[in-house]
């Protein structure tokens, strides 16, 4: 069987594909760099028009991955999926809480969500930068805590899936002030969240 | 903000729209509940259209599943996004060799993508139950190794994503007569190859 064996020339190759297929769009550079990664990720072209990207958000996240920050993210899955060489060139680490004692202890006394519960150990550590593709009550409480000025994230990756509250979440986040990357309606995920944090450290260090 | 914050209740209600949403169709209660959880995953109903699925290859499945086998997956975030205690009841472990210095080796001396090098490693290891959520080129050397009668897969999850080689590699999958699920098409990846798995881990044992 005749194949394509070389990764990088599969990249490039379905990169130009998506460029051919996406149509008319008003991206820039940068914007586009995301916007190609979350379709390469997904092979669906909707994420065109439903991602939610500006310059301003990107020249924050870069600003805070250049100083090497912590990243908090919702699930294992962007955990793993986030490219380590990339991560570790430029000190960043990548932090998840879910499973760890204390987000237990806290979701019980608390009755809420261990991603909720999470994301208040976050708060307590100063984490920056949020990504989020899974839990829209993580979004949430991240979203309560920055109104009521416990929080203070500098940049979030909005893009929790599925059928309950995830829109709304992102919604909700949209009418904040905060720098941010977000997939509108009930899409996005954990591989649509790894392709944006990948994408925007390729911008600032090879792989 | 007044939002659902009980993890299950979350599901039970996403599983409900699902089903309202999803139409018509024929599939029967398992293969079902398999369809479900990839919409679930991905908000995304096209997969009612692109998945096959047969009773005769969830039957395989489970069977393997229930004998506590070893599980190979050609990426990392797939790893991490089973569910552990399914995995650990059922006594099944998840594996992938293509970070191991073996498949470096073997990838630099044939001079293939280390995706291929580890499936080599799988089959010497007589591994029966095969997930494939991103690499063509991984699922193509299985399928050749098969033919060859080197390799003895009994069940395999063909869900390669992208646009170049994916969905080639899964009609090539649909020509042999090995049990399996796939998805059709340029769609797929890690995140609806969780789903597939975890669905089919739930039939046998709780969460």
């Amino acid at each position: 069987m005749g194949y394509i064996k070389v990764p990088m020339d599969i990249e490039k190759r379905s990169f130009e594909i998506i460029g051919e297929e996406m149509g008319n769009h008003d991206f820039s550079d940068r914007e586009l760099n995301v916007v190609k990664r979350v379709i390469h990720t997904t092979a669906d072209f909707e994420y065109k028009d439903l991602i939610r990207i500006d310059e301003q958000s990107i020249d924050k996240a870069l600003s805070l991955l250049k100083k090497g920050c912590k990243i908090y993210t919702d699930t294992q899955m962007i955990k793993s999926g986030i490219n380590k060489k990339a991560l570790e060139k430029l000190g960043c680490e990548i932090v998840n809480y879910v499973s760890t004692e204390e987000a237990f202890r806290i979701a019980k006394e608390k009755n809420i969500t261990r991603s909720m519960a999470a994301i208040e150990i976050a708060m307590n550590e100063g984490i920056e930068f949020f990504v989020f593709g899974n839990a829209p009550t993580a979004l949430y409480r991240l979203i309560e805590l920055y109104r009521e000025g416990k929080a203070k994230p500098k940049f979030v990756i909005g893009a929790p899936i599925g059928f309950v509250g995830a829109s709304e979440s992102k919604e909700e986040l949209l009418k904040t002030d905060l720098d941010n990357i977000t997939i509108r309606g009930r899409k996005g995920g954990s591989t649509v969240s790894v392709a944006i944090v990948n994408a925007l450290m390729y911008m600032v260090v090879d792989r």
